[in-house]
């Protein structure tokens, strides 16, 4: 990527926040307002849309309607992938999205939803609210005036939809797929051509033949999407999101407004809806895997050569960012912050679930 | 147990709390308020004490006040096991414990601590707030006139620490073992005198020879209890508590006095503790067990002998309360989601993590 181009927009991103927050200033007065919140997600999409609307709703009713948080899915007010300009601008006063969405202002975003080979979503919760992640996503925040926290959770993604099954590296060769953030560019490197859409416009892409196979979410999402009218083979793991995080931002001139208890209450919101939609996810998504492969659809694995394929391709992205400084910053926080969460979970919640698959025959 | 003790102490408690809630009512006027929480832990007490000490904290930064809560540790106003009665009672306005404490009161109050060979942390989350425990946890609650919610988690318990290293199920026949719950008495099924000790008395009954052994939490609470000066043998996975939720609750009246703002910032704050506490413990654990190896101890895992013997001994407890309807309630529910929830992180998490382990050499 062109270093200077996010360099250039952090630069102006941070001038048209503090420019925004300063006009808007006399709009900021006591009582009752209205604060607008864009969205990545096409209103109504399963798990995404539902985790923007539980902050939404909890910040309005923990207020009493001090704010009311009103809800603009992509389309409605601003693009899927124009919420970020939108409220650093001001034009908006929050977002709810995927933060790697935006790794052309900065590829650290991507450390805020997933990276391939990364954390699952408990070892993003221990490094954000424990090993400093919070802070590094609130430095990324500060560049570009906004104030970020974590929002919502996917889980681990499946691998994702195709038309043929996979049977080593080179089938990704030339192979149109969706795939958004810095598993999409790993994926480049197997020779994918690897194309970026919102959620609310694979379905068509799919159906259409303008791409081959996508990644999206999990059973429930996906079935929900619909993808499985149009192709059959789903690998359950994937590489690329190992439990993605969704985020909250919002304009910092307008966090700043705020009393000391709504910026709180934003912050608790955010971090109960973490909690909320990664448990959403988690809990549907056995029942949907189950009436997937009873309308047909064949669940697989990728061999391991494909998954060697992968971590080499996921190693050779970071490398290609780590001059920078503060991609490096997180980056080291991240790494160590994973090993340390792996390890012992390994030894605990791996080694408990290992005898209880085997004692109870599960 | 002898059911008709818990029936008859359900049917009191209600009435107290009916009664107290009426008595109080003229207290309960509008504009700022103290609540007393009641906690189960010696104060400071790592990790346990700061879940109660955090959804204390968030209360009452987003109520600006109207809400202060007033955090009594153990012994500071009623001892550990004394906080469900002086809530149900109103002596105090609220609790944070552990639920299984109150197995007395009604065994299916287990379910929202840990079971042995039950759910994971994140398990309990998915069926918690998207498979209907949070309901049924209110269920309980109506009987004894508390509103709960889950307000933190420790993790996967580590199998605790013991003088001797444990070779066989044999091994426990006439062990003196601290465990609670009904961990603590599939344990008892084994041949173990098994007890049950606040927190804040373990270190002293260990030292003093009064129990063998004793689980706790995991490697980063146990080592500020200081376990590893007098014994040196340490499993770190068990069958006892593999994701202890710790739980808040409030009077009922108390509760029904709040408005619906204050009622949603106290559900809210629970929430948010709960995660906040679980990656807290998540994200020290491998540094303190690091810490404790170059200590001297020794970590084990117990041999498949005795996983069996746990696993058998875990159902049988199971078995021995299934004749009480609303405990039959819970556990069908909770093994419905337990068995869902599993069989999806197995496919997801469970092989992402095999292929990250192996590819990076973790």
């Amino acid at each position: 990527m062109d270093r200077r181009s996010f360099l250039t927009k952090a630069a102006l991103g941070g001038a048209t926040a503090a420019a925004a927050s300063t006009l808007a200033a006399p709009m900021y007065a006591q009582g009752n307002r209205t604060l607008t919140l864009v969205t990545t997600w096409g209103r109504g999409l399963a798990g995404v849309h539902d985790a923007a609307q539980r902050a939404a709703d909890t910040i309005t009713a923990m207020t009493d309607g001090q704010l009311t948080v009103d809800l603009k899915a992509a389309g409605e007010l601003v693009g899927a992938f124009e919420v970020f300009d939108a409220v650093t601008a001001g034009q908006a006063d929050m977002y709810h999205g995927a933060d790697y969405y935006f790794v052309g202002q900065h590829p650290g975003y991507a450390f805020f939803t997933s990276v391939p080979m990364g954390m699952t979503a408990q070892e993003l919760a221990n490094w954000y609210y424990h090993g400093g992640g919070m802070e590094l996503h609130d430095e990324l925040g500060q560049i570009f005036g906004l104030k970020s926290f974590l929002g919502g959770n996917t889980g681990a993604q499946a691998g994702g939809w195709f038309r043929n099954e996979i049977k080593g590296p080179e089938d990704f060769n030339g192979l149109k797929f969706r795939m958004p953030g810095l598993g999409g560019k790993a994926l480049g490197k197997l020779g994918a051509s690897v194309q970026n859409l919102p959620g609310g416009e694979v379905y068509q892409a799919l159906a259409s033949g303008a791409i081959d196979g996508t990644e999206w979410i999990g059973p429930w999402a996906d079935e929900k999407a619909g993808f499985q009218e149009i192709t059959k083979f789903y690998y359950t793991a994937g590489f690329h999101e190992p439990g993605a995080g969704l985020s909250l931002a919002m304009n910092r001139g307008v966090y700043d407004s705020l009393t000391p208890a709504q910026q709180k209450i934003y912050e608790i919101a955010a971090g109960e809806a973490h909690q909320w939609n990664l448990s959403q996810f988690l809990a549907n998504n056995s029942a949907a895997l189950s009436r997937l492969q009873a309308a047909g659809v064949k669940t697989l694995k990728f061999p391991e050569t494909v998954w060697d394929a992968f971590a080499k391709a996921a190693q050779e992205t970071h490398d290609e960012n780590l001059g920078d400084e503060l991609y490096k910053k997180i980056y080291d926080s991240y790494m160590a912050s994973m090993n340390s969460s792996a390890a012992w979970l390994k030894l605990s919640d791996g080694d408990y679930t290992d005898q209880r698959t085997r004692t109870q025959k599960m």
